[in-house]
């Protein structure tokens, strides 16, 4: 578990489609959850997320993911995502997550944690090879 | 219940991550399944499904969906999903769908049915309208 | 278009995860805005959702969805999801639904409406067969 | 990338609904296939996957998953699941896949590795602990 506090937060209720036949959610949704609070916390620093001019695309797509599932999580609950930046490379960025149960008979409870690594990449619009591309400086100075 | 052979068929078994808390599948994969069909119908029959040049994109996006859910699939059911095509309007085309669960102690069984309504459109890449286009001759041709 | 107002409404954001190649969003993420909100109400209403006990499960399984889909929603859109009351019968409630737009330039946009049935069912826990079960008074009452 | 021959593979197209609007896959798409290929091996070895009694669960939640991603997948892309049986444990399972694209100009290419831990567990029916629980002789028989 991480020892110094988020900085960036969101919440959510685990919604019934995340569910699945054994009754608690599908471990896929911890990746799905973490993306969303990814892209919050870029949208809440104004870092541009996915931009396509008419010759060029711009975007984070993830070259790593991985996540450790610790407590169930069911229908209705109530989770929040706890986001810190890891490193920020020269062209990659590199996120760690918890995902705690906020609802309960006891304590908020760390259901999952994990960390996925992004690249900054560009392209040629319509296809084309995705190509690592240095983080512009004043996205790298909204991310401090 | 259709009354004629489907032109085109698709078998799958049902997958974890499909089924829900209620033990069930979650009834939104019968869009998938029925969209799944409908793009390999469009496969076999060579007809493209998405084009996007430099400079315009091509596609289907669905402009009406409905559903009904006659009996509950479970997690491992052998499902066939059955197509029908129905009008080919001049922008639009039509396909009726029926889900069948193959396995279980007796007769098949139809679990649900639905329809989409797909129009043909065209637009500029990155972004703009989308704008109903007459389907190609060429197109027509392959759906006969 | 409804004429009435909503009886209930919820906000989101258009996820990443809920776009396709097309550059917006895939229709299928349409009914699972709508059963979100569906359950938000119901929340709300302090109606159960989902319960499982030893013997006994009860739930409010589809048993029919339909939807159309007016305009294309993008990735960040901020989307309003509105929900109308329709009958409630003996074992069966309907909804139908609105999702509009309330971001970019203009006024907001009815991106796309909707209807659920759904019935209220009772089943032995551990699979067996959904049989509609009259909708108990006290839930009738809450939904008023 | 793994030296020997996987036990077990599997072949999927991709579909328009698993890809989002940078164009390519949705690398949560790659989870749902790793565990697709894990359950077509279960069944294939005659491994009970999730089984419900009246009194009590059995089933294989993931404790740890991860993947790297190398190379994007787009719609329609033919692809091979591989996968690797790693350890077992007393109570655990660990899996190793890789996801190779088959079309394409050139030579196979392979877009994506992963891992998953898997725990054998009982729980009571209707919620309740999920307790790690020993691997049955015959299980770990049909696994060999």
């Amino acid at each position: 578990m991480q020892t110094t506090s988020a900085i960036f937060t969101q919440r959510r209720v685990v919604e019934f489609h995340e569910t699945d036949a054994a009754g608690i959610i599908h471990f896929s949704n911890v990746f799905l959850w973490m993306e969303s609070a990814e892209m919050a916390f870029l949208r809440d620093r104004k870092v541009p997320i996915l931009s396509i001019s008419k010759t060029t695309g711009r975007g984070w797509p993830r070259v790593a993911a991985g996540a450790q599932f610790m407590a169930p999580l069911r229908f209705e609950d109530q989770i929040e995502i706890r986001l810190w930046l890891g490193d920020v490379g020269d062209t990659s960025i590199h996120y760690r997550f918890e995902i705690w149960r906020m609802n309960g008979p006891g304590e908020p409870e760390c259901a999952a944690a994990g960390e996925m690594t992004n690249v900054y990449i560009t392209c040629s619009t319509a296809g084309g090879k995705l190509k690592p591309t240095r983080i512009p400086a004043d996205v790298r100075e909204k991310l401090k």
